[in-house]
Formats: C-alpha cells, sequence, structure tokens
C-alpha cells in the first residue's frame, strides 16, 4: 500500500484502518514520509472527515510517537484542564494552583499565543525568571514536590503531532475537527493523568463559532480520552466577549492573582470556579458537586490557592514578589491611557476578536511563531454587555508601548465595543456539560 | 495575502484572482512556494473546482514559467494532437509523418507510459538510435527542414507545470479536470501551433471513464486553445478496447508501418484517419473535410506518408532498415507463445486496463517514472469485441522475456478477454465531435 493510495481513499470517502494510520504516521515522524503527502491528506480530511476508529488511531499514533510524564507512582488523582482558548482567557493560571491547594495534582502543559488569542505560556514568562521550559524529569519532579508544574510541551511529547500541527498551519487544515481533537488529546493524554476537564469555548471570540461544532469536538475528544482510560468532561463556556477585564500578558496575570485572593471579575470566577469543581469531581478528590464547591471556596478564602500559586513561581525561578506586589514586580506600560464613552447606550458587544488583534497591534501578540512579544502591553476593560454607559464614561484603559500603536489600539477599541439603545440577550457563561453519557444543558443562577 | 489565506479561500469555494494565481505559480516555479502547500491547494482544488477564470490563468502561468518554440516564420500550418492515453494507441506515430506528408508542420510532443497506459516516446525507442531528447532549438530546425519531429516535453517547457505535475502524482491530485486541461495545454501551446486536435478517450481504457467528464474536459481544453489564438477540435474516440491489435513498444511500431503501408487493423485505421483529417482542417491545409480525406488517402497510397516517416527517423538517429524491415530490425521477444480460446462464444470485452497492467507484467511498461522497459515484450491481440471465436482458435500472440512473466501474461489475457453467448452492443470508434461552437454527435457509417 502507497501512501499516494492512502490519500486516494480518503479523497474518495474511504476510511484509512488503525495499523495504516499508525504506519503512516509512524513513517511521517521518522521523516520517511513528505511534508506534501501528509499535506494532500489533511486537506482530504478536511473535505471527507473521519470516523471514531480513525480518529483514535491517528491520535494513538501520534500519542506513541513520544514519551508520557510517568507519575502513575502518585497515589493522588492528576488532572488537567485544556482550553480551547479566547481572549482574556487566563483561567489556567488560576486554576493549576487552585486545584493543587485541593490536593490534586496538576501536571499542567499549555500552549503559546498565536493570531487573536493569547497563550498561558506567554502570560507567565511577564513574571520576571519565571521559566516553562522544564524537561519531562524536572516537571514530574515538582508535581511530586509541590503539586503543580506549569509547563510548554516539550520536544519528548507528541512529535508527530508537533509536525503535524505546524503542516496544518501552514496548509490551511487546522479547522478540521477529529485532527484538532486528535492533536489535543496527544498532547493531553502524554501528561498521565486520572482526569481531564475541557474548556470548549462558543460564541464569536472562539476558535469554532458554532454550537454544533463545539459540541462535536467536545464529543470527539471526550471518546479518545475514555477510550485511552482517563475519565473526561467537557464544560462549555461563553466567548462571545473577552473573559474578565484584563486583556494582554503581564495584566491578566495581575487579574488572576485577584481571583486567586478572592476577587477578580464575577464572569471570570464564575468559569474558572465551575472548571475547578469538575477537575475535583472526575478527579474523584471530591463525591459530589457541593463538596467539590466547598473546597473550591476554602482554598481561596483560606489563600491556600494563593500560596500554592507563590510556590510555583518560586520553584519555576519566579520572582515571589510579583505575587504579592504585582505592580512593582511586573512589566508596567509606559502609556496607560482610559478611553472614554463617545455616546450614552447599552453595550451590544465587545468583539472578542477585535481586541485579540488589537492587543497584537500593541505587540502582546503574535502574528508569526517566532515573534517576539511586549508583555507590558494590553487592554483593562471596563464594560460587558449589557453594561450602561454615559458620554465621557471609562470604557477601557489601554496599555501601551507608544504612541502609534496607543491610536490603533483606541480605533480598534472603539470598534469592538458596540454601543445601543436596548440592552442585548442575556448569555450564559457556562451552557453545557457533556459527558460520556450525554448532553446537559445548565440552567438556573449563571447568565450575565 | 500569504498562500495559507489563499489555499483557505480555495478550501471554502472561493476563486484566485488570475494575479493571484500567476504570482503563486511564479513563486513555486521559483522554489519560494514550498511543495506541501501547493499540495493542499490541489487537493482542495479537486474538491472545489475552478472557473474558467482561474484554469486559464492557471495555464498560462505554467507556459510563461518557460520558453516555446518559435515556428511563427514557417508559412505552412503548425498542427499538432493530442490524446488522453489509452492501451495500444499508437496513433501518434503514424499521424505525425502522415499529416507531415500532406503539407503541414507537425512539431509532436510525446510522453513516456506510466501505470496502464503506454507511452509514444517508449515505442518510438524501440528503434535503435531513435533520440527523442532534442533541444528546442534542434526541434525547430528539423521542423523547419523536413517538417515533422517527435520529442518528449524538455526541461524548457512549462516547468512548472512539470513540478506541479510530479506533486500531483504523489499526492493523488491528479483526477481534477481542470488541473488536466491546465497541464496539458500549458505544454501543447508552447509548440507555437496554428491548431490542435484533442482525442479524448472514453471508455473503461480511458483516464476519463465517464463521458460527461470526457466532454467537460475536452471544452475546458478547447476554451483555452481558442483563447489562445489556437483553433482547437476534439474528438470523443473508443478505449473500450485496446485500439488495434498491437499492444507494447516495438510490436505497436510494426503495427504503425503496417498503417502507414495502406494496411493496418481497421479499427486503428478509422481513428488515425478521422484525427488526420481534423488536423488538415483545424490548420487551413484542406477546405472541406472530403478534401482533407482524400489529401490523407492520397499520402498513404502514394507512399509519401511512409517516406516522411522513414526520414523523421533518420533525422533522428534511428536506423533507416526498421521502417522497410521492423522484424530484422526491432527487438524481438524470444518467446513468442499464441494462447488459445478455452470455449467457443462470441467475445464480450478486452479490458483495455488488465491488458495495459500485463504489459507492465512482461516488463514493457513502468510502475514508476524511472524504471527501464523491454522493448521487445507485449501482445498481439487476435480478436475484439463481438468476435466469434471456437475453442482452440488464436485469441493472441503473448511476446514474453522469460516463462514466469509469460505464464502471468497469459492468466492475465484470459482475464481480459471475455467470452459469453450474445454478440456485445456495438461502439462507435470516433463517437463525438466537439468544437468551441458545440457538440456533434456523430452518426452513419463507423461503429465497430
Amino acid at each position: 500500500m502507497t501512501v499516494v493510495e492512502l490519500i486516494e481513499r480518503k479523497r474518495d470517502g474511504g476510511r484509512l484502518t488503525p495499523e495504516e494510520w499508525h504506519s503512516l504516521m509512524a513513517a511521517y515522524a521518522r521523516g520517511d514520509v513528505p511534508d506534501y503527502q501528509v499535506a494532500a491528506l489533511a486537506m482530504a480530511v478536511y473535505f471527507r472527515g473521519m470516523d471514531d476508529a480513525e480518529t483514535e488511531a491517528l491520535m494513538t499514533a501520534m500519542l506513541e510517537s513520544g514519551r508520557r510524564l510517568d507519575l502513575s507512582h502518585l497515589t493522588v488523582a492528576r488532572v488537567d484542564k485544556h482550553s480551547t482558548g479566547g481572549v482574556g482567557d487566563k483561567v489556567s493560571i488560576i486554576l493549576a494552583p487552585l486545584v493543587a491547594a485541593c490536593g490534586a495534582a496538576v501536571p499542567m502543559m499549555s500552549g503559546r499565543g498565536l493570531g487573536h488569542t493569547g497563550g498561558t505560556l506567554d502570560k507567565l514568562e511577564s513574571i520576571p525568571g519565571f521559566e516553562t521550559r522544564l524537561t519531562l524529569e524536572q516537571a514530574a519532579k515538582q508535581v511530586e514536590r509541590i503539586g503543580c508544574a506549569l509547563i510548554g510541551q516539550t520536544r519528548e511529547i507528541a512529535p508527530a503531532d508537533r509536525r503535524f500541527y505546524a503542516l496544518r498551519d501552514a496548509t490551511a487544515t487546522v479547522e478540521a475537527i477529529p485532527l484538532i481533537a486528535a492533536s489535543i488529546m496527544s498532547k493531553k493524554l502524554a501528561e498521565g493523568l486520572t482526569g481531564l476537564v475541557l474548556d470548549v469555548k462558543t460564541g464569536a471570540g472562539s476558535f469554532m463559532p458554532r454550537l454544533e461544532d463545539a459540541i462535536k469536538l467536545a464529543r470527539t475528544m471526550i471518546a479518545l480520552g475514555e477510550r485511552h482510560g482517563c475519565p473526561t468532561v467537557a464544560l462549555l463556556t461563553d466567548m462571545d466577549a473577552p473573559l474578565g477585564e484584563a486583556c494582554g500578558n503581564a495584566v491578566e496575570v495581575v487579574e488572576s492573582i485577584e481571583v486567586l485572593r478572592g476577587g477578580g471579575p464575577a464572569d471570570l470566577r464564575e468559569v474558572t470556579l465551575a472548571l475547578a469543581a469538575e477537575m475535583l469531581l472526575v478527579g474523584k478528590v471530591a463525591a459530589d458537586r457541593a463538596t467539590a464547591r466547598a473546597k473550591v471556596a476554602e482554598a481561596l478564602m483560606s489563600g491556600a490557592a494563593l500560596a500554592k500559586f507563590r510556590e510555583i513561581v518560586q520553584a519555576q525561578g519566579g520572582h515571589p514578589g510579583a505575587v504579592d506586589d504585582p505592580v512593582k514586580h511586573l512589566p508596567q506600560a509606559p502609556l496607560q491611557v482610559e478611553v472614554a464613552a463617545e455616546r450614552a447606550g447599552v453595550v451590544q458587544r465587545v468583539e472578542p476578536r477585535v481586541i485579540g488583534r488589537a492587543i497584537t497591534t500593541l505587540g502582546g501578540g503574535r502574528q508569526r511563531v517566532d515573534d517576539e512579544i511586549d508583555h507590558a502591553v494590553g487592554f483593562r476593560l471596563r464594560v460587558k454587555p449589557g453594561s450602561a454607559v454615559r458620554p465621557g464614561e471609562t470604557l477601557a484603559t489601554i496599555l501601551a508601548r507608544d504612541a502609534t500603536t496607543l491610536e490603533a489600539a483606541r480605533e480598534a477599541l472603539l470598534r469592538a465595543i458596540v454601543i445601543g439603545e436596548e440592552a442585548p440577550p442575556a448569555r450564559r457563561r457556562v451552557s453545557h456539560r457533556i459527558t460520556s453519557g450525554g448532553l446537559e444543558e445548565l440552567t438556573g443562577p449563571g447568565a450575565t
């Protein structure tokens, strides 16, 4: 069987056997199959899809192309969360120490920002000295010692996925649900987890704006996790507007610390606490939701979560002063300028993609994977969809490096914040819970 | 505009502008766009198609990536034929000297065999010394001097097409009508023609077995030719069974010489003479079909066509004795074995793909572009669909190098020739004529 015949079969709507996916990806990881053949295959998959057995085989092949974090000697639960990404999404920074403070081990592997979405690693690197490039051995030791590590995807984890993802990014074949699911799960299942929570975003700023696609992606990832013995649950959460108020890098670390201190914006707290409770449930650290929520609240109230974050920062070489006096120890933008509303009304929308791209314009995001970023710049938004505003009232503070990017960011901000007359329809911050058992639409309190 | 954005647009059903196709193919020919991006784009084109303006832009970009044969100083018509290929299709070998003997210049560029179809260059190279690798200058001088040259696609002709075609072959993206049409026409229009005839095959052994696809391909190529000032006409001809009796390389040269002597199998004569008449008409060498047919008949009867072939063979370094005593001067297979019918009945089918692949098994075809071929082997078929046979009657002679391949070829032959009870429905050898003005279904005498 030649690679051309495999491409041809997929092109014509057929399937590859698990053995074919395995030998193909193994050959690709060894460099024995050229990028152009895999690119053509990926585009055929974009049009024809993959069934469950194919997705499973591709995921397993990528997982097995690399090493795994071996934490099987730990007696505690090992849980992580994956988010499909958005603007202002600093949930991981809060969640990792919070859940670790509740007694679970959290070997958290995150990514960098690209396009309109930010990345946890970039945000953490706002903290002077913070090192995210740990080896698997270093990460395992740190998790063993303090219950948590916040690291990037190392070269040892799923190298076939790394190569395939870069190729998909260059060939417009990222947006295929089975490929996305296999890519995410090949990395998450390398963490040696006993439970995984997926934060699948919906709305204008999300990767998959259509609800049915978000649900399909969640279900595909859950099936992969469960088949590999890792209980997996997904929450669908809202990304129709930025999450919280801070958008950028250092400014998001500051807001994360506010939440760890028991404060912070209501939407960010709600989403973070819901995910934390799911992590305790899926890891069987708590027997029921009420207990899980009580544990999480206690970890915040007692200062245990904040203390755990300080411990992580120190363990990874970061300046511990950043946790206690962030304004002093995190990079500050030279220009901090408030932008006022030009008219009265009600905020209809805060366009997350416009804000996300404006962060890149300010220098705080990436157009290309090798761009340097400016950690100090960004936005502190003061309004949400539904906020009533008067002329002259502050909509946001822009944190900029210079006058040119400040002006561009101001224009973008005024485009992003749409003011109208009527209150827009409320959206739930956490709208659905999906397990291998089915989909539950969440009701009751919780709408914005 | 990045290449990823172009791929994305095509993937989502949009179009690239002519300028985008031009700059993309120019960058690809320079090596500035990687194969994997063009492979993904080709697969997106496979699913989404291209409109006329896109096909035209791609074709022109590939044409302009190389040089052209400059024959504009010649006062005579310059005509060629392109065939989509099949089994036993030795028409070019007869047509080139025949049409040149009628007074037109024929700068004929042909290809090599791959898969189940043979190639004119391979067949010609059965003639000891025959050189098909002429430079453009050598070819132009020979056409000027004797009215014809039989050459391969040189490195100077449409290098972007050469690179793109090899990539498509390796990525299962050959079978897309606009890509096929642009590829063929980028080479044919580099010949500096005043008229072109397309032989588009239909039936089981053709590249496009569905009649509607064959018609669409013909129409796309005609539109490209006409827009570039080259009057173009297509005949749809039958490839549901091998054409003529000889299938292989040297054996097909022998049969071509039989036709040039005024003999040869009826189906091969009919298709060749129809194409020859079209070439004279499209090149305005003859004013009407009756005159064209008379000129062609005269060139055969007088020996002028055979003399022209001898002239071409000598000009390109071939042994002229091959024309006059082929059995002595062309390679002969050591084993020549007749295969007899095992039952009485009527031949239902002679499967061209089975015969084509059996030639490869005998060593006379290629699985890969760099395979060496054995010119001596092949088949001389003695029956056609509709032939009545008795047990023990010869179905074909197999020309083989050794007993192992002989046995494999015998099995294939008995599978290829399907014998039943009733006479199969007759098929027209030349079924349709297509011009920029429309499609004409051909009726009257001419069915097998």
